[in-house]
């Protein structure tokens, strides 16, 4: 294989994660250790920086900025939720990466917008320019296929069980009966978040909060809810429920559905909507945390696996360029051991993209509201360990990039 | 002053704190050094443990546990929201305090709940009963008076203005414009913990998030808050809010209400009033975090300072009482000098009752929405330090006392 000399530009995509910096860190520092990679650009705001020419100098940054990205949460380089559709944005795309000799593109995103570093590799191609372009997997939905679990969402489900067992402890003291609280946590098409908070559970106490986690993949009905709630609350003095904010019904229709008042409807509220069934038809005190956006935000509270994993899938996807792969996902492979190991794969991005996967149903418990040992196995090695995020003041310090642009050399886009 | 030997007691009242057992762990390390003190009680939920005589021997947790407490969010003794009111109940509570010899009694709560330790402490006199009561503060609200500042909240203000800073972070790196993020916080009467929101404004950095800060303090219309978000929109990017859930009008009516479906209403919905508002009148996307009873239990980023003083007001308390006070508050004084010192001085009890400390009007700028150097000044200190709390499994890992009961030698009690 030849060896292919040019720039690298790295891109992150979509809703951040409590890691998805240490994936830049890891690009930078492998990047640094290959001759063949000359600059190391990032595009500000994902695509729209790849549009506009909105490049910043990454070897420029220190090297103590690129440490603190490690544990930074947001996405440093800037996102957006954009989309390409438009052939001609395509056109532009290779532009911009021709007149900066982009040669390697690594993309950080989810599966959705995976597809658009397919189809950029795709315009490459028909026009003979030589790119390679590499995904890397980032999302605190765990819905990537291919890939064991995703960086970002060991962080999301640390931080989602931490605050139901701070959240419990808190309950379990008030002494009173009948208080139902009620967290509801992200997880638009598949339980993977809601489960997480079962990790809050200790070993050997089953009957531990949370009592009562309600998934997507389970259709749910007013009546079992009731029920259940009813159940432990005979059983405990309080309950404490955990559930998805895509709850769907036996038809499949979204049991809560805010309109945001602009044209897409946005999920959520599913909290409220449980609170007025314990209030209405239980006839029990309820109380409702959402935690939003700080899910994917809490880097305070990240996995220590997850950062170190999110770090080695932007070192490996650089070293698979360089070795001339191209077109790949980079993977996370789980040893088949007894102790938690993982190491990287590639996977043909093509096999990713318009592809979720599930939480399995034969890991939900009968009672549709609990999760089995095949859960627990998957997923407590994922929230191992602490960060040593650096505190300053009282508060966590975290790092912005200088965002010193580089020259633009073309006109601007207008679409 | 003559030695007052007998066994001590120890009740915890109202809503839990991140820090409310360090002072419990404060009482505990205290007594054991005084011989005058027998045994070391401690009251299972509060008031309802006196009244039904359930008791836990605190002397015979390990060390292990007792040291554990000084991190364990919740109330580890249980606590409730019951106040003693009739004659008859404090009549039976002074019996159970015969009936186990107690002479020492330790009141951890808010301003409200230390009226009862005051009504035990008269009718112990009234029936010419040696006893000694001394209040311990606690809560997040910070409306204690006498007192510099509260045990509880500093480690609220500090997880709330961490929150603050992670979440905008997030909304910062969106790259789309129009974004409005809006936190709901506690603080039903006053704006002491959304003004703690402002800490997450790093020095010299006045344009920050949070960007507005609704205090309860200052009457809310629909108008302003309209024209806020537009002007700051107009400045940056994006836009964070954080709401006290106890927001009023001009005529001192709640803003948003809402109805637990039980005689008591409920406080909250406040994040969701003020959503549907930039929806429907600044025409821009908003999402709501609604961080609820997470402020008050996040003890894995509890302050150090906090979680300190906690232990140290335990432990004034017990030396209070063995040097002869009785019907005092344990309050936190503040030193002069530039650098923050903090020492524990008494207060009569009788003026905290019925007393609530507002967050000073000066302390807030004159457009209403942000905090000056006089709120920096004094909460800065207040966040200062980490917990180094154990983490097992990937979870903090809290402790849970005992509660090998007490033989209760009276019948019980009806009431």
């Amino acid at each position: 294989m030849a060896e292919l000399v040019g720039n690298c530009l790295i891109g992150q995509s979509g809703g951040p994660t409590a890691v998805i910096n240490a994936s830049v860190a890891g690009v930078v520092a492998e990047a640094l250790n290959h001759s063949s990679i000359e600059e190391i650009y990032g595009s500000l705001n994902g695509v729209l920086g790849l549009l506009n020419e909105d490049f910043v100098d990454l070897a420029a940054e220190s090297q103590q900025a690129i440490r603190g990205l490690r544990c930074t949460p947001g996405a440093a380089l800037g996102t957006c939720r954009t989309k390409l559709k438009k052939p001609q944005d395509f056109e532009r795309v290779l532009a911009v990466f021709k007149a900066h000799n982009i040669r390697y593109y690594f993309h950080i995103g989810d599966a959705d917008s995976q597809e658009t570093a397919a189809k950029i590799s795709e315009t490459a191609k028909a026009q003979d320019y030589e790119l390679r372009v590499i995904g890397i997997p980032k999302t605190i939905e765990n819905d990537l296929p291919a890939t064991d679990h995703c960086p970002g969402y060991g962080s999301a489900i640390k931080y989602i069980a931490a605050t139901v067992k701070e959240l419990s402890l808190d309950a379990d003291s008030m002494g009173q009966g009948d208080l139902v609280t009620i967290m509801e946590v992200m997880g638009r098409n598949s339980g993977w978040l809601a489960a997480g908070a079962s990790l809050a559970k200790r070993r050997d106490h089953p009957n531990d909060p949370p009592h009562l986690v309600y998934l997507p993949e389970v259709p749910f009905t007013n009546e079992k809810f009731v029920e259940d709630v009813r159940r432990v609350l005979k059983r405990e003095k309080h309950c404490v429920v955990v559930a998805g904010e895509g709850l769907v019904d036996k038809d499949g229709n979204y049991v809560s559905v805010e309109n945001n008042g602009t044209a897409e409807s946005q999920l959520g509220g599913i909290g409220e909507y449980l609170k007025d069934l314990v209030e209405g038809q239980v006839g029990a005190k309820a109380r409702v945390a959402r935690l939003g956006v700080t899910q994917r935000s809490a880097a305070h509270l990240a996995s220590k696996t997850d950062a170190d994993e999110a770090f080695l899938v932007g070192q490996a996807a650089v070293k698979a360029a360089v070795n001339g792969e191209s077109d790949k996902l980079v993977t996370l492979v789980r040893g088949d051991g007894d102790n938690y190991t993982c190491e990287t794969g590639l996977s043909a991005l093509s096999d990713v993209v318009g592809n979720l996967k599930k939480l399995p149903k034969e890991w939900v418990n009968e009672d549709g509201v609990s999760l089995n040992f095949q859960f627990f196995r998957y997923a407590t090695p994922l929230i191992q360990g602490e960060v040593a995020v650096p505190y300053d003041n009282g508060l966590p310090s975290y790092v912005r990039l200088g965002k010193e642009g580089v020259d633009k050399t073309l006109p601007g886009y207008e679409g």
